[in-house]
């Protein structure tokens, strides 16, 4: 029986792969099989790990004795010797999960410094201060992360040393008051610790390669695993490696680099260096790189080495690399490679050049963007020297993306003024009701001091793709005075405001915005989106304009238009509020009636617009309240408008006040008290069909009966509509193939999804409202409490940016198989905000359904989105 | 192979059943068994009519022929011949399903009369217009449920005889005028149906048997049987009977009795007759009946043969009975007999000596009172002749049972001033809000004109046993005029009025009231059920004083203390506001420190009157906002109190304003962001029951945490609670024995059960949210158009009433099962309103739960069910 081995060289690593060496060793290891120049050392398995922490963290002594057999080949091989006085052998020692393990112990450097080995070093670099402050460092690193001396203390002692020397900066300490830090700190760690610093580098490498393993489950690191998911992970990997400095002179040096652009993507090496510094020079900024190109001039050889270095990594990897290297004493050294982050205009330009380069498959290109990168590609962008020049006024939800830079105005109606007189305003209110959408229309962009990501303004924002920041809770807003006040800063109506609606910040003034640009790798990347989808985009929107924007972004159809929202324009509302002020079924009808040819009209558009599309259609929704004004000023005038007492409609607006509206009287519960709107609808929905069939333009509407909880309630609902169907389409000599379906957002819904099914057609899922009902949160009002939920760990996730997939997630589960058990052939859509988030379309797809609907800024990515999904699951 | 018999004379029937014979024709068929005087006759199968549905509305020919034959040997019998002119025999026809089926077709009488026989019939009566009468009715009867001639045809026909006559009643018209009346009913028939009158018997009875299987499946009885869940019924039996005539004279006679006195339960016969009437004529109380214990002088023979039959058929069917009889002419024929329906005061009476009697057993005895019946014995009524004479101003819900008769009030506050002044108060709010505790309190009845059945006002009544009307939307209440206005009356401050919290009535004025009186055999009854039920039966219970009660009815422990109810006085108040406007956690905690002693002594009395019975404490649940008052004197009043500005207060409570506090920052949501209240609440219950034990009472307090939907938010409050309880015990040197459980009240709670089993120790099933969130319907605002769900049947029952099964019952059967997966000995009870409801009781006993809990008033009434449930699901 052969020896089980913990420990590989480098050299040895190749194809054990990452779940075996952890991802920075394996990666190592693939370093130097393509034979580049990479610092020597070796790894611990994660193996090791797992063993360690099942038998009550303690290996076995062959472990110590691998490791002592490594680090002695280490020292042949180097030629230097841990801890020696002459020539120091230093190492790092680094974890290395498989995935990336945020909050475990990271790095401790300069291990095997001691009082002789520094002495070592210092000869070596010529330079004793380095040395000296390399000690010093070191000892606070170790002390703090691998025996868990607090922090504080150190700095303590620090200061007291540039108190009495009268110094401010680190830098300004010599080389004499170093060498007292070094005192003071090894102080510091006995008096934390009871123990002596480890002056023994082999003992400094036990105890550090043990704090690794015992990091593995410290509370940061269980919490992360938790957030993110991981499970399963064996342990955590252990990578020492000798160290290379890269300040040994003018023939030293270190850089960053990358294979491409990583901001525009161009095929063209990309990076900075300096000469004569460590990596923590460049990060520091204290000396200003120069261009990587320019090493061409200064060390030639090692230039081109890069490069080639470069093009083989990429094409080892398939993909941009993100590299770190060190010349020491003209010698190059890679210290790391990985795959780079870019921008998303790099992402869909890299993908689709490597695609060409044949460097990667459709598929792979396809999976080199992240769905949700697009967003920033849609939308105009704040300059980003503009934005660092600028005063951040305050911080709010990034709830519809882009940027507004416009005069601030303060009512719906002065938004429409303004508009009409040519300007160009940012809305902003406490928060929005649909009485302000004629002031949203007008605005271009929308600031609201209250509501969350999903929250009436941020939903019709994302719907118009127009910049929205929500729920800046620090705004004061005075409405009368029409200022906001921030921070003790006061704007009047008409000054210039800058939002970002990507990040969520406010800026005092008018910022620079650069425009979006759709390049045609965009378009290409699209279709190979399309062609890997397996699930259909539709669009939610309630407008022809929406409708065509959507359509351009690759939309399939309409899975959601709000019909309500065409009841606010001017000539409609006096009709609706007429109709709820009516005393019986005859004056509402009267109102109906007058508002039948302006829905007619909307749904004729509509259709037209989708030539053929299916447009589902969803029937009235909003309580009535809604509908009706709420400040003494518009009822005022409503009363003389309709000629009706302030005190009768003061009445009629009190007597349908609801406590918790969203749990009231809305959706398909309307229609069994005033059957007549169903009436009004259906006849609206089918005529514009008709109409249009006689013109020649296919149309398919979708019928769809909101918030059903009961089959009984779908099944009133659905004879109205057949009836009034049928009706019109004798009318019109015409037959028109409509479905009529229903939304499932209240969980009685999903759980009997059963028997609605039995006469439902289709089911679309209205995650929005499933997410408040079957959590309990309303959106309007959980923006005030979330975020400590996200603070404190409770949520992994927002539930109403990303589906909660445990809760919710059941429940459309149950209801996509208790829906396909009554009915196999029964199509299932979602059309909540959930269906513009790649994580939830993953869901969708997983879960059977055959469609999302998402806003029309939202399409490209709900199209990747879904791409990623069927390529993710197989 | 034997002919299939389809039809069986009533001596043939005994024993077959009434899955074959229907209700009504096996108890005919058992009454001539036991050789009781009934008119000869015969049933046609169920198993016919289900034979008639299977073949496309036909039955075999031997259908016909084995009528005919039965038909012949019911006038060979009789002596008689169908359509005699001289003495005709006549039938009657009705149909007869297994289960009652209202909304079928009922009954034909007089059947086999025609132009010939109404002469015989005229003759044999001698009473000519009784005759001519009887064959216009039985026309009308025919061809209205036969025939389906528009009822209105008849109504004009019969009213244009009268206007020529000039006569107003019926009972004008004179034999001459009733023949015209025939004659102008038989050409309604052929207007309406273009076919003639039948004139020939057979084919009347023919038509009629059709008629009855046809009515099986026409609208009302489909619905009906929707609605009641009856199914897989084979279809209906039709019972043809010889008519008999109780108006032949003197000899002859009418009359309904009961074995036991229906009203008390008295062992003694009782009842009332007519002599020479029919049963319309007893209905109709033109003439005054007599009791029945008359006939004993009047016709001893009958009197002794009745009382004879009365006593074989309570032996025989081991219940009280309800009898109609018939004389004719000196001859004693049975009508029918069926289980007498009863008052809840007879129901128990009849129960326990029947049970004496060793007529029934323990478990019968126990099945025979119906636990909804018990309310009414609980509560205090109004006198029921004191009803009829009153003035109904409204109708409410019957939110609260039991009588309330006294001066109206419109405040809370007043309402405790003028208790304070020994006044007895009804207080009348539109609706009611935790600020009004102390006003409901002092009150004697409550009044709301908003809210349903679980509405604040209607818990917190029936929590106190206190008179409630809810939600009686005609009230027009204007609080500063303080004054109530409904259809044009005004009632003012200070005058009287009665409530009836049993059905909602509301009076003007102070009607009588009768104490209700707990019997011996109500004990008696209670320890029957106790003996037999599997639920444990708690209560829910804030106070010293309610809890008192609740034990006195029975209760094992209190399932549910809300503590924010203590959270209202007027010295705690105070604190609760300062906590609630703090800036920061170290005034809260100041705050807190005040409210500290007042729950401690809450827990201490609570739990030292519960005396080692478990005490579930629910920990603060409603939102802060609850707390705070809402109308400008009251914040002015604050604003002074508390030395901090109106604008302050203001600015605090419109930011704490909600637009969904249902789905808002409330129950466990408020430790997270507040965890000292959860330090505060642990530190009161343990300490109050450490005291105990150190004085020797036990306590086993168990601690609830509200509002759960993930197990994060289990963990987080739990971890509080932990670590407080603990800290606690060790201050005190004593180990308190405490559960730590949860709420299931959210969907999401209840689909993750799993989950939260883990680490919570008990559920307790809040299906009042639970039904909120799970069907969308605020219980708050539903009461608005749940009317309407329930009149157009989209609901089967009221969903906060009876747990509605099919949806929130589906959750809470999840939630059973994961958490019993989790944790195998988990503690499951239901402390929401439906834990006192009886149909929801025998759903939580098949469910699988341990305890249901209720309000004090309602104990006795969940003890019985839960026996019924025990008994009823084996």
């Amino acid at each position: 029986m052969s020896e089980k081995i913990y420990v590989y060289s480098f050299e040895e690593g190749k194809g054990l792969g990452k779940e075996l060496l952890g991802g920075k060793g394996s990666n190592l290891a693939e370093m130097v099989s393509l034979g580049l120049p990479i610092p020597a050392g070796f790894t611990i398995t994660t193996e090791t790990c797992d063993i360690y922490y099942k038998n009550n963290k303690t290996y076995p002594v062959e472990v110590d004795q691998q490791v002592e057999a490594h680090l002695q080949a280490l020292e042949t091989k180097m030629g230097k010797k841990l801890g020696d006085a002459n020539d120091p052998l230093l190492v790092s020692v680094r974890s290395g999960a498989a995935a990336s393990l945020p909050g475990m112990m990271d790095t401790v450097l300069n291990l095997g410094l001691n009082d002789e080995s520094v002495i070592g070093l210092a000869t070596k670099t010529g330079n004793e201060r380095f040395a000296r402050d390399s000690y010093r460092r070191f000892i606070q690193m170790f002390g703090d992360v691998v025996m868990e001396v607090p922090h504080h203390d150190f700095e303590i002692a620090l200061q007291s040393v540039k108190d009495k020397k009268g110094v401010k900066l680190d830098t300004e300490l010599e080389t004499a008051d170093l060498q007292e830090v070094v005192q003071l700190y090894k102080a510091v760690v006995q008096k934390a610790t009871g123990k002596l610093f480890p002056n023994n580098p082999r003992e400094q490498l036990k105890m550090a390669i043990d704090a690794v393993f015992n990091s593995r489950n410290n509370e940061r690191a269980i919490i992360y695993r938790r957030i993110n998911d991981i499970k399963g992970l064996l342990g955590t990997a252990v990578n020492v490696q000798s160290m290379v400095f890269g300040n040994m002179g003018n023939t030293s040096g270190t850089g960053v680099c990358f294979s491409r652009n990583p901001s525009t993507g161009e095929n063209k090496f990309y990076g900075e260096f300096l000469m004569n510094a460590q990596g923590e020079d460049v990060v520091a900024g204290i000396r200003t790189p120069a261009e990587i190109n320019t090493l061409s001039e200064v060390m030639p050889d090692c230039y081109n080495q890069l490069v080639d270095i470069y093009h083989k990594l990429e094409q080892h990897y398939h993909d941009m690399q993100d590299m770190e290297f060190t010349i020491q004493e003209g010698k190059l050294f890679m210290l790391q490679t990985r795959n780079g982050k870019r921008t998303a205009a790099a992402a869909v330009k890299i993908a689709v050049d490597m695609l060409g380069e044949g460097l990667i498959d459709e598929k792979t290109a396809v999976l080199r963007v992240q769905p949700s990168q697009l967003d920033s590609l849609l939308h105009k962008q704040i300059d980003n020297q503009a934005k660092k020049a600028a005063e951040l006024l305050t911080k709010g939800l990034p709830a519809s993306p882009g940027a507004a830079v416009w005069q601030i105005v303060f009512k719906a109606e002065d938004a429409h003024e303004w508009n009409e007189n040519g300007k160009k305003v940012v809305l902003v209110r406490v928060e929005t009701s649909p009485e302000d959408i004629q002031g949203m229309v007008a605005a271009q962009g929308i600031l609201t001091a209250r509501g969350g990501m999903t929250s009436h303004a941020a939903v019709v924002a994302r719907g118009m793709g127009k910049c929205c920041v929500a729920g800046a809770g620090e705004l004061l807003i005075d409405e009368k005075a029409k200022t906001l006040t921030v921070k003790g800063k006061t704007l009047h109506e008409g000054e210039y405001i800058t939002l970002d609606g990507s990040t969520g910040e406010v800026f005092a003034g008018s910022l620079a915005v650069v425009d979006p640009e759709l390049s045609g790798d965009f378009e290409t990347l699209m279709k190979l989106a399309d062609k890997y989808r397996k699930l259909w985009v539709r669009t939610n929107a309630d407008t022809p304009t929406d409708a065509a924007t959507a359509k351009r972004f690759g939309a399939e159809g309409i899975g959601l238009c709000r019909t309500e929202h065409m009841f606010f324009a001017e000539e409609r509302i006096l009709a609706m509020r007429e109709m709820i002020l009516s005393e019986n079924e005859e004056g509402r009808r009267k109102a109906l009636a007058k508002i039948l040819p302006y829905q007619k009209g909307d749904f004729y558009q509509l259709m037209k617009t989708l030539e053929g599309l299916p447009v589902t259609i969803r029937f009235l929704d909003p309580p009535l309240h809604e509908f009706l004004p709420t400040e003494d000023k518009d009822i005022q005038a409503l009363s003389t408008e309709m000629g009706v007492s302030v005190e009768t409609l003061k009445a009629k607006i009190a007597s349908l006040h609801e406590f918790n509206p969203m749990l009231g009287h809305r959706g398909c519960r309307l229609v069994i008290t005033y059957p007549e709107i169903a009436e009004m609808q259906t006849e609206a929905v089918i005529s514009a069909a008709c109409e249009l069939k006689k013109e020649g333009v296919d149309a398919h509407p979708e019928i769809m009966i909101p918030l059903v909880g009961f089959k009984s309630e779908f099944d009133f609902n659905a004879a109205i509509v057949r009836k009034v169907a049928q009706e019109t389409m004798d009318k019109y000599g015409v037959q028109i193939e409509y479905k009529l379906g229903t939304m499932i957002e209240v969980p009685r819904g999903a759980l009997t999804a059963d028997e609605i099914a039995e006469t439902a057609e289709f089911f679309s899922f209205g995650t929005n409202d499933l997410t408040q009902m079957g959590l309990g949160f309303s959106r309007d009002d959980a923006g005030k409490f979330i975020k400590e939920y996200v603070e404190k760990n409770i949520f992994e996730k927002d539930p109403f940016q990303s589906i909660d997939e445990t809760g919710v997630g059941q429940l459309v589960k149950i209801a996509v198989e208790k829906g396909q058990k009554s009915r196999p052939d029964i199509s299932l859509g979602i059309c909540g905000e959930h269906g513009g988030d790649p994580a939830s379309i993953d869901f969708c797809h997983r879960v059977g359904l055959k469609y999302v609907s998402c806003s029309p800024y939202r399409v490209p990515i709900a199209r990747l989105a879904a791409a990623h999904a069927a390529l993710n699951n197989g």
